[in-house]
């Protein structure tokens, strides 16, 4: 098997722990920083971390075959885990944010042809074809900003045809394209416009009709549900969850977005593995799920680009809550791939400090997607999902605000990105 | 001459206009574009723009000769002018984010050592080697983001052998690093701790022997002066001006940053090129920038990463002054050198439109600069500055917010960065 050594790192940010489960309050902190550190791969997992020397010692065959890669002055760190995206969907909605900096309201523009029905039509119209080759570009782009792992959930064909169509579309990248991708079917995103009037039926026919395929198919390993006035009711929205896991599928939520609808409290009572958004959750919704150990993925791209409050990420760590913070991609409300990027604003405007954010991105971002014994921390048997950085300490991250510090991403054991370029044998499009 | 040709981009974005001066007003809006466009050049100079039939006909000699580069699919565009740097500085200071995001204040923050008296102590310390290695990595970064030319302000001394040695690496810098640095001199950006309580000798002392040797050494076009509460005082300020103007310096000013203190006023008065930050500028003082053409350089930047409030940008653009927006990189208030993800903030955060914030980080900084005339625009005789996008349409670079688009650079005719990476003859430093 192919050996890889990542030697000298300035820094190698393990984020080991003796917490299993997902991180709380100090545990986020806690990024197991090891200095003047290397990492031996083999095949597509992490054989051991630590000072060269140790490694030469312990592993000398296995040194002696691997590939090197100098980090000298560089930071190593797990690869970045993006666990809520709205990843394959038709279209692009640019002509809407001019709209919006005029101050018009989402209804507004809904009403002028846009939002979520514009891209319900664009996905509903793209091909299997067309939306793998799309959403294939935006993994490509992912990949550069350091994503290793990116979930995706359905939800803009509101009709099963479109549903199955997105869900197919990102099993098979999973199966082409080095980015992980991880499926999410979330059928209530929207009430159709079919629907109106009659969502008992459309929520009626995500559960009697929709669930049993996806999991009969196994297009999906988690059922998300928009718990919104005016979308689904919580009474709803628990219905379709407790549906889903008896198909096996595991609870998330779209909760307290926009309105506070004790989505929060919903989430912790269906045992949701997380709950997202948050933006308006009530103190007691929090003090729910710290109790019950649902992780709060919180989304704060959607807040800057929708121009909103920021979710209360501090008092949710405060309260021993598990953050874990995500792009939102999609193309209403979140048009980034920089999950870099995001860590920034969580830092600047949800006053999360420099290690919560990367704990947030790695490891209890795995957790979200129950990921957490395969990814998201740099130790022995796990998966060799790996970043060098640009940057002579991880603080600087952060503080080169508004940047992209990328400088090779190894996915799997394999150099996907160097020099922040794209490697050619990485992608699927340029392949086929 | 070296004929270069680019092709076929979706959009030129020419920024031309009959309007002679900075833009205001809908005049900010008109961003010249011109579909299924190329850009011809000789040399450093564009020839012509125009749909690509025109050019052959035209100058079909001229066109057979070029190199070509294909920007199918892509926009084209004027390098970005950075107006407003503090580019030439010693250390970094990601130790404080922390601080900060815990809620430490300024004076906190400086009582433990740090602040701007911390970089003034690594700028002394540092070798003009020293600097200018490391500033010659900053403008190879600059470069990858699509700015191809930055103002560098001294003022990390406060005495006269360091101010001297910025401004003589940002000169040196200016003659081999392929950024063009336009140097402004900034002796009075804080008051040196050796004249606590005896600022007036510091500004005596600024007027009377720096000034002269700056004009006398050509070192710098610009005079700039820190106007605020415990800083320096508008009458303070105003000598300094005036005195620079009497040596052929043009007035700049930081003014109403953190208390207002009739700063923009000031600026109107002494016939400032233009006045930077402004968060907290009055009515008062914003009509009579408009009044006066005085361009404000808005700095989103520093408000994002001090948390603190944004300047009123679409209230400036609204009342005519003529805006421009830029990073302010420096290292306490906005280590960042991405003028694209300025961008994205004015927008956000400002309610700029898309138009605005490309005008302001083109045309009105090269006009805040002075460089109206020579950059800021593609148009026949200007220089030769040219980014390739890698978008269909200029709205996408707001909308795919937080991410780097540029695919290529061209600096005065030579492309500098290819495929979003630096080319290697781009660089100063492996040069040498
Ligand atoms: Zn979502
Ligand atoms: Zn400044």
């Amino acid at each position: 098997m192919d050996m890889l050594l990542i030697h000298n790192a300035n820094e190698v940010l393990t984020l080991q722990s003796d917490t299993k489960g997902p991180r709380t309050r100090e545990a986020m902190s806690h990024l197991g920083v090891i200095e003047n550190a290397s990492v031996l791969v083999e095949g597509d997992r992490i054989v051991a971390v630590g000072p060269l020397a140790e490694l030469e010692e312990r592993y000398s065959e296995k040194v002696k075959k691997a590939k090197r890669i100098d980090a000298t002055g560089k930071v190593v760190m797990p690869g970045l885990v993006d666990c809520h995206t709205h990843l394959v969907h038709g279209g692009t909605r640019e002509h809407e944010l001019n709209m919006r900096l005029a101050g018009k309201t989402y209804m507004e523009i809904m009403n002028a042809g846009g939002g979520i029905h514009y891209t319900t039509t664009k996905t509903r119209e793209a091909s299997f074809e067309e939306l793998y080759e799309k959403t294939s570009r935006h993994l490509d782009q992912f990949l550069q900003y350091g994503v290793t792992t990116v979930e995706a959930k359905s939800g803009y064909g509101l009709d099963w045809e479109t549903e199955k169509k997105q869900l197919e579309v990102a099993k098979k990248l999973q199966e082409t394209h080095p980015v992980d991708v991880v499926s999410t079917f979330m059928g209530a995103h929207a009430v159709p416009k079919e629907y109106k009037g009659n969502e008992e039926a459309f929520v009626d026919m995500v559960i009697d009709e929709m669930l049993p395929k996806v999991a009969e198919l196994k297009l999906a390993e988690f059922n998300d549900v928009f718990c919104e006035k005016g979308v689904f009711t919580p009474e709803q929205s628990r219905r379709i969850l407790e549906a889903g896991k008896r198909y096996g599928l595991i609870p998330k939520i779209h909760a307290d977005e926009i309105e506070p609808y004790e989505g929060a409290e919903l989430a912790a009572e269906v045992e949701a593995i997380s709950a997202e958004h948050l933006l308006v959750a009530s103190d007691e919704g929090i003090e729910k799920m710290a109790a019950a150990g649902t992780i709060a993925v919180l989304l704060p791209g959607t807040a800057f680009f929708l121009r909103a409050p920021f979710a209360r990420g501090r008092l949710m760590v405060d309260r021993g809550v598990p953050v874990a913070i995500s792009t939102d991609f999609n193309p209403g409300s979140s048009p980034t791939i920089s999950l870099p990027f995001i860590q920034n604003l969580a830092c600047m405007n949800m006053g999360m400090t420099m290690e919560e954010v990367l704990c947030a991105t790695t490891i209890n971002a795995a957790h979200a997607i129950n990921r957490g014994d395969e990814i998201g921390t740099i130790e022995a048997g796990k998966k060799a999902d790996l970043l060098i950085l640009n940057v002579p300490n991880y603080k600087q991250l952060q503080y080169f605000y508004g940047m992209n510090h990328i400088d090779t991403v190894v996915k799997a054991g394999e150099v996907v990105v160097e020099g922040g370029a794209l490697c050619s044998s990485a992608t699927t499009v340029s392949n086929r």
